[in-house]
């Protein structure tokens, strides 16, 4: 077989300047699913993908309606001796306003200094088509995969996948697999080739605390009621202790805790605390005591007021006592952590310890478990053997801290691991003007791509 | 004197018809100092005080001119061997809308069941006039008063009295007096009539807390810094104790304690607490433990959010940390607190009190001191015989939880104590639809006060 990875890279190698031509035609399209005038654009990058899919040699692409803008879905193989691989990307754009910054048009993909410019160029479909010429390279180059192959990407990743989720329960039977591959996220600290296998999950809420039928004069009623803004403060306060942990009953109970070969290896990650400190622009870093900064933001849980209000907001002074307060909170979750459950501690928590004068209601929000990647999962070492293979060097491991929906609904309903293993770097700018990828880490991905399918093959 | 006064009732009383007349005459007039439309009106309001005061045997009526509306100043007497009272009052009223939500077109005054209904009847034309013929009725009977008097009647009350301390400092001289009398408060609980001899004063700031430079991503970021939001909840919730004291350290110190007294005094009003708890539509009342809700309110110092807020307040949700956390607070004080000491010890100790990676910026606003006539001043003894010979009953000796000004600008430019002595009902519709004023209560108001100057005399 190393042979054949041989000449898959060499394929890769000698086709670049017509992969290059095609990534600029598939991100010249601009497929903004937010903004519905880029309705038929949306659908002309899943109809070229659909094509490409086709012509790079998988089977049965085609375009699976939604209420919304399609998701693509392709085969290749239904070898049981392999294993099956599920590779998830979407081909939706974000929107480009203010487009006045953009060094070259957002849709006019532009190289430069062997960066390519253009909105999509890294998130995420210069990613998706990457997975796609690894794919096309095997076929070509040795007629064959090492692996069974589903690509299955969505149009609505950028307005948060609404359909995502019904598409995956009604095609459960073809998207059965060993574990899914998603390339949508960065490489760790710019250039170290990452594999992120946990993610944190969210569990939202929003507080309402009623005192007085109206605002109250807070001259002649002031010091006679509970104010509802003293009220809510005090229940926010007490979500922590001065040591930063949450004071919820409970909260910890499932918490997978990290383990020692975790910290180790977070803790020789390079990370300069002084300046994240400096580009945040906090006085000092804070949190939940016992963890460093990454430990905290990728393996602990978290609960946070996203906004609060009460009261007078206005210039000036309206010398009031507020008639109700507000806040819009969420948990961060981490692994084993269930939602509901934590909802419910939280919501406990509150009503033991709302003052005496006032009414509490707690509305629950959305909310979704956190995903592991179990370590010792042969794809997990597939990737790294595949990194080391291509970058010379191990892979750093990483989690994150925000959520990825489509690997909880991979979790929940097809009870299949995702492995992310991404290409960007954190810095080219997804989701804002002059949006790019750097070239290298599109061969070199491509080329980690094409090994990663063959070490899974091999476990 | 005796028989004078009796003859002073008497005239009163003959001349009711008359007086009524001239009170509508008055309340024609839309004196509606914040509307710019209206500055002649406002104008021709104090024209007709100015007249109507010579007319009654003052000297020297006048209009003191400001950059807004004038004051009306008039004299009577000089005589040393009399102590010198100031009539301080205002011929200016609130706006009328919703003008559809009157019964009466707001400026054409009616009565109905010995009710005056009009704009300006309670607040406070209808007092000012009754002050002014008690005056009257004095002169007119008996050739003299027992008091020297000087009417100081303002047009800009309703707009928060910005020109009248510049024209206190300016006519010292002229407002030299033993105290005042001002009669644009109610009665306590709608029949009982009062002597208000204590307000609260106001001390005002502006938090807000910095955190990071802008607002980040909960789950990217979250756990690794302070959330403003969450510190300025723990700055709230560290200003009180559970059982309501203001935790603030000396915040108590220069409190003047409630006399054992002013507790049985209070102690035996009428005061319904379930029946207020109700009103305010809270499930039970809060306060400082050890006090009653009158105690609470009219004699012990707060401190209170009146807004507050913080991230993202629109619909639906975003998952940030806020990069910011905003309050605005205003402390009542009691009389003896000093307000600059006051906001010294709060924003020590909201240093004090800061959690760790968040920055604190305090902005101090407006502040005035609480004022207290002490209640063995001679003229608080006679206008407790006034209300008993007119009302055969004993005064409710009461306190306020707000702010009048202009008894604090009486109180440091002038050294001068002022006694609230008010015949509106609370419930006469003040700054709202269908203002009124009890007929009964202008009249009884007219003899008390005649009542009152000669008492004042006697001491």
């Amino acid at each position: 077989m190393s042979d054949s990875i041989a000449s898959v890279v060499s394929y890769l190698e000698s086709h670049d300047a017509q992969y290059l031509e095609e990534l600029i035609d598939f991100l010249k399209i601009p497929s903004i699913s937010a903004l519905s005038p880029h309705q038929g654009d949306v659908r002309q990058a899943a109809e070229w993908l659909q094509e490409r899919l086709k012509r790079a040699g998988l089977d049965d692409a085609r375009l699976v309606e939604t209420p919304g803008h399609p998701v693509v879905l392709a085969h290749y193989g239904h070898d049981p001796r392999k294993p099956t691989v599920v590779v998830y990307g979407h081909y939706d754009v974000q929107p480009v306003d203010p487009e006045a910054l953009w060094r070259h048009p957002p849709f006019e993909p532009t190289i430069e200094n062997d960066i390519i410019y253009a909105r999509g160029a890294s998130d995420d479909k210069g990613q998706v088509y990457m997975q796609l010429i690894a794919a096309e390279a095997w076929i070509r180059a040795t007629g064959d995969l090492p692996v069974n192959l589903v690509f299955f990407v969505e149009g609505e990743e950028e307005i948060g996948s609404p359909h995502l989720r019904a598409v995956i329960e009604s095609h459960q039977a073809e998207l059965q697999a060993n574990f899914a591959v998603i390339s949508d996220t960065p490489m760790y600290q710019g250039n170290i080739p990452a594999i992120c296998y946990g993610l944190r999950g969210l569990a939202a809420l929003d507080v309402r605390i009623d005192g007085p039928f109206q605002d109250l004069h807070s001259g002649v009623y002031g010091g006679a009621v509970m104010n509802p803004a003293h009220a809510l403060a005090g229940l926010i306060q007490s979500l922590h202790t001065p040591d930063g942990r949450v004071a919820v009953e409970g909260f910890y109970d499932d918490v997978a805790p990290l383990t020692a070969t975790e910290r180790d290896a977070f803790a020789r990650l390079p990370f300069d605390e002084e300046a994240y400190r400096e580009a945040l622009g906090v006085p000092q870093l804070f949190g939940e005591a016992g963890y460093t900064p990454l430990e905290r933001t990728w393996a602990r849980p978290t609960i946070e007021v996203n906004g609060m209000w009460s009261g007078f907001l206005g210039e000036g002074r309206k010398t009031i006592i507020p008639s109700s307060a507000f806040a819009k909170l969420t948990c961060r979750l981490v692994p084993y952590q269930d939602p509901d459950k934590v909802l419910d501690q939280v919501i406990a928590h509150l009503h033991r310890h709302l003052p005496p004068g006032v009414r509490l209601t707690v509305t629950r929000g959305d909310s979704a478990p956190g995903s592991l990647t179990p370590l010792d999962h042969p794809a997990v070492k597939a990737a790294e053997q595949a990194i080391q293979a291509v970058f010379q060097q191990d892979p750093a491991y990483i989690r994150m801290g925000g959520s990825i929906p489509v690997v909880v609904d991979f979790q929940d309903v097809l009870q299949m691991p995702t492995v992310l293993l991404g290409f960007a770097l954190p810095d080219e700018n997804f989701h804002a003007p002059n949006e790019h990828f750097h070239l290298r880490n599109f061969r070199a991905g491509a080329k980690t791509i094409a090994h990663f399918w063959r070490f899974a093959s091999e476990k």
